[in-house]
């Protein structure tokens, strides 16, 4: 394990409680192909909890979340041709790839079997990956996202990670074209951002969630076409077989066939939410109609770029409360009760102060 | 309901035990658009035996099964123009749909919500559709293919319910091209036509079943290229993350976690068989490698025409045990505990006598 001799400091969490404190640590020097920058906004991702808990039983402490990450460039690498110090720049949920499979070869690094996370993952180097609750990040310029001049850093940083999960979700598989019908289920970090990028691609769509109190916001401020209460029958009975796709961002158990049962014939239904309790899918369900239920995780580094630049091109702007490193810990329990329209983000450039 | 003058003799169920026994019924005339055609064989279809039990809960007795069946024509209407008397035809599980709705506008009358199946189902005259074991048939001429000359109809028959289902699979999801790696779940009927178009599509094929004594048969003589024993861990595993794409012919509950792990990144598992019981599907394993769980159910008729033109010209014939209709019961207790190889044909031609 190489020395790392740059000092940096953030907030980690210390073991499952979650709960994050100040914490100092190091990252590596700036590489020939190395961007380092310091960090402005750092969005607060559903799995930044999840992973702060240890509720998928890898996390390793301290853990410093965080990956939707966006800064301005301090120190550029000799070989760097992408940026240069003072751009600003964004970096998603990973760092590292192999760079030399079928995936990555094909600007699939996401899918890469020797991916590296952007934190709690083992670099190349041996030491643990640390995320954007951080002063300053360092990262190979392959992984670095020239951020457009016109898209707000605070209020885009989401996009790093829901922009690309929702975007490529919806454009491999084909839910992208205008006039098709779109269903959203959730409206959540991810779900509200799914809208906004259907709505840009020239599609209708439909919020499916099972609180109707969200019914109003969703059309009015998210700019969904409809909504859709789950939890009543005669709703979803009027809606069925109305559907081209669904992007179902939830990650709390649910049943599916309700849903499936809204989609036209060939229709298709994409998860980002991964629920931990196995899906229960009835074959006839999927077999009737030629109905697909598929899955899709984040994007590639290519993608990633052209998802930013095309939300900076068409206004996609994720609806965020930007709140002070302090308020932290706060701002995890109000996400863990659904309690924030639609994403933290930490303002990392003028509240983390070193302690 | 129209009196429906044309007598006609077969076999049907008459009750849950499933047992088959000769009946008299009748048939229409043959209208200006029909074609009347003397059944020569018929294959037995799994299900056939499930409509024959009532195992789906919406059989109607008596009930007269068969939907592979293929004759030749002994009557045309007015303005039939697809065939004439004496022309070899042949009709699957379709005998009629709304022609007017999406799907039908697109050949893909198999997904109809008018769908009017080949027995078992309410006709457009209010009476119910009876099957093909039985002398004689009358059908739409859409709902008629042209039988290709070199094609022997006892062996072909199966090919208009197996065939299709497998090809339409296989094709639409993009599972036809050569150098692809194609795994089959299953050898019995639908299975080893699946091997079949696949083999001829120019993919590799994996054969994967429960059951190690297939092996040799399911290399020798049904061609596959590998087999891979489902229950056994360290053939999976060697297997891991292998196929481009799926067929899941099996139609008893099994798991699909494993069978989703033998697909690449980006793989489509896609189901024909149908089990009752809700399939586990858990999230991660299709969000985590871009993996698509998919059904597909038999062709529409423009499909089915060039799946039995396709198969004439590759060569693609089932393998069959022809019997004669007083063996029907034996033949599905034998189905029944997968005991033929791998398709009962019934010839009706020569064996169905009026008793």
């Amino acid at each position: 394990m190489e020395h790392r001799p740059v000092k940096v400091f953030g907030w980690a969490a210390r073991d499952p409680s979650g709960v994050l404190s100040p914490f100092k640590f190091s990252r590596r020097t700036t590489r020939e192909h190395d961007v380092q920058f310091k960090v402005l906004y750092c969005g607060i991702c559903h799995s930044d909890l999840h992973a702060a808990k240890n509720d998928w039983g890898f996390s390793k402490y301290p853990l410093v979340p965080g990956h939707e990450i966006v800064g301005v460039v301090t120190r550029v690498g000799s070989k760097v041709r992408k940026v240069k110090v003072g751009d600003k720049v964004g970096v998603g949920c990973l760092v590292g790839s192999c760079r030399e499979c079928d995936q990555c070869v094909n600007n699939l690094e996401n899918y890469c079997p020797q991916l590296i996370l952007t934190y709690n993952s083992v670099d190349t180097d041996g030491t643990m990956t640390y995320g954007g609750y951080s002063n300053m990040m360092v990262a190979d310029e392959h992984f670095i996202i020239r951020w457009p001049e016109n898209l707000p850093p605070h209020v885009g940083a989401p996009l790093l990670c829901a922009g690309t999960t929702t975007y490529s979700a919806l454009r491999y598989y084909g839910l992208d074209k205008p006039g098709l019908h779109i269903g959203v289920v959730g409206l959540g970090g991810l779900g509200h951002v799914a809208v906004k990028f259907a709505k840009a691609f020239g599609t209708q769509v439909t919020v499916i969630s099972t609180s109707v109190g969200k019914k109003k916001e969703a059309i009015e401020t998210v700019g969904a076409d409809a909504f859709v209460v789950s939890r009543e029958p005669e709703e979803m009975q009027a809606a069925a077989g109305s559907l081209d796709g669904i992007i179902d961002t939830v990650s709390a158990h649910h049943p599916i066939e309700p849903l499936l049962s809204l989609l036209k014939p060939h229709g298709k239904m994409v998860m980002v939410g991964a629920p931990a309790k196995p899906l229960e899918l009835p074959a006839l369900s999927i077999i009737m109609a030629r109905r697909t239920v598929a899955g899709s995780m984040i994007g590639g580094l290519k993608e990633t770029q052209e998802m930013i630049d095309f939300a900076a091109e068409h206004n996609v702007l994720p609806d965020v409360e930007i709140i002070s490193m302090n308020y932290v810990n706060k701002a995890m329990e109000r996400l863990e009760r659904g309690d924030v329209k639609y994403r933290f983000v930490i303002d990392i450039g003028n509240t983390l102060k070193e302690e």
